[in-house]
């Protein structure tokens, strides 16, 4: 990320280098969390909104929704200020869930460009990702690729 | 889903059945959802929270955020009811972001399972469903795959 | 209410006064009220979330839930500070709906209390009191009743 | 509820069953939906948000606003799915609230129409029900009534 | 503040007492509040939301942000009463962040108005207050001083 | 902001550069924020919350909080990255408000550091910052100096 006159700027195409990682700050994920996630999307399952119901089934306890995990990763790349501005659009994603996030638990992301292919039409290229979702412990959670469409550096 | 005693009850993995599309509700996406999701997940994305820069963008207008639109679509398909207390673990996703979701647009999501795959040492079995997202106009804004593990039906 | 040296302090059983209107403060039901509301609560009725839907719907748009009202109303008044430390407990209403709140309505209520019934055993005192929850242009859009117990004033 | 091209459908005055109770799906109230509770609507009851103050009250802990509680107990009845857009408004409601809900108590309720009224001015018919809000240990927290008015079934 | 027939109002310019002091309500500040402020503000501080990082801190936990705290401080003072309608605007502030506010603490606000100077032009005065903002032990953990322009007593 | 295998890192102390303005992203406030604010701090003021009543305010329409703004911009800064796991503590803050905030005003930050002073004892030094909130024509709606006690580079 570059501090500029406009506010913060983070690289274009041309700029990405491939297998480097960039890991994320943490967060730890709270009952607040799960409850407001439950809230906003509507997914109301018990396992995330049934104490009572969990007690008695295999995982013991609440566990955080697989997609606020996910949508929590993707905020804290965000913050990483490398999209700054740069980029695009979200293309796509490809997810596995492995374990569960319990209430207090603390992740962040490990992301590593693997791809760059270049897309003159699109004004950038496409950048593919592994994303490593990994908890206090150093375990996966979730892992997968992302695609972003990267703006590519403006020729002045 | 089927009403029982003990509340609300969905289909087991020997119930669900391939090919048979399930529509949900619809559900405006409003400025105040992408304000909220912004914050929840910390992607504070110019792109989703600063009107005043996307006038100059090529999008012309603030819009939602693709893990906004995706985990929305899980809690819509959520709220069916066909997994009430029958899926046992979200695997993993496949998804391509196709068209953005403007302030104002209503989505929904089409699921259909595509496959089944018997895991009797999970205590039930795979479950791969086709999902997309389609806003008012019927056009499709996300489509992929979601694996889902559902539960066998108790044998009494 | 009365400021004193551990914050404002309501008023007691024995000071509650019969037939005296109290009027709160005006509140404007935005469309992120709704928002949350369904969201906190899970009533995701598409008279409250689907604008789309609504186009064709006799009420024409979307409306704020009956609920939505009714707890911005008990808000509302216990922002007027007379029940401050002195309610005990709230022991049940009796309401009816008569005209949908819109987004962008402006509602306050009315409270006149009708009866007080003490309650020796209970420490203090049952006040009903009638309800009616205005919008701007003075029409009633709920209206009933509020059973309160109210502390009775401490001997010293 | 039954699954139909344009969406979950619920039941049509006719076809609801006098006596035939509906039990929904459990929620835990947790200190996070208080908190958002009071927020919400600025009822700011120190018996709601004060854990200080209520450590020398009876009830020697922070409890659930009756209003969350009923609030919360309209969300879960609605995502039961029989009143999926055939519900058409909500009429009133006479409740009486007997035991407090505290932190972590998981709720859900008992659903018993007693009474129908066709009302065809209106495009169908007023339901009265039984409403019975459950904690954990299977005990009335607060019960009452409500009255829904409900579409006829389209005729073709 | 008195009850009037279009709701509360505070107190005028000339109807405030030098050297009175104020005390507000208590409020718990809780994980869920922490959890919403730095998702609206944005402010993912470690200190505020990594509840892993602290463990190795010299704070030892999560700590409130001052600008919470601060916050907090202007809304229970706002629901005094005393500035209800008669507050003009809000000038300007000098605090210093004395102790961290932890989760569980219950904080309230002692206002004490040193100063006031008529400003003729703007319609009523300014007001400046001394604040100190105590947690349950009676200790300080902010202070300083807020400025507020207080509305003149209308002459009829 | 440096990228290193524990996550993003800010500037120490001693890396902190005197009159080098630091620039934040843009953020649009939005009526969701308002009401989300006057929620979560208890700030019911009508001039936030009253859309009806701010109709004969000379202010003409609902602003939001000088709380808002001021927390939503040091939200803004935090995320610059420069205070990364390096600000130990927020000191204290000195604020002018200037002008109003409405519905739709993108705010962005500009912060320049004024001072250093050396505070071996405390592990680091405080940094006076001139801090100015502009909006989207601008124009300073608040302006004033933070103090933040910054942690010196630890020495290997």
């Amino acid at each position: 990320m570059q501090y500029t006159e406009n506010g913060p700027l983070g690289y274009y195409f041309e700029e990405i280098e491939i297998d480097k990682p960039l890991v994320t700050r943490g967060r730890t994920v709270t009952e607040s969390d799960i409850v407001q996630f439950a809230a906003l999307t509507g997914d109301y399952n018990p396992m995330h909104t049934n104490a009572e119901y969990m007690k008695s089934h295999p995982m013991g306890q609440r566990v955080a929704h697989g997609m606020l995990t996910l949508s929590y990763a993707v905020g804290q790349l965000y913050q990483l200020g490398f999209m700054e501005r740069t980029v695009l659009a979200f293309r796509g994603l490809e997810m596995k869930f492995s374990l569960p996030v319990l209430i207090g638990d603390t992740i962040h992301v490990r992301l590593t460009v693997k791809e760059k292919k270049e897309m003159k039409r699109l004004g950038g290229g496409i950048v593919s990702a592994e994303i490593k979702i990994l908890n206090q412990d150093g375990k996966t959670v979730q892992s997968g690729t992302m695609e972003l469409l990267m703006a590519s550096k403006p020729t002045t």
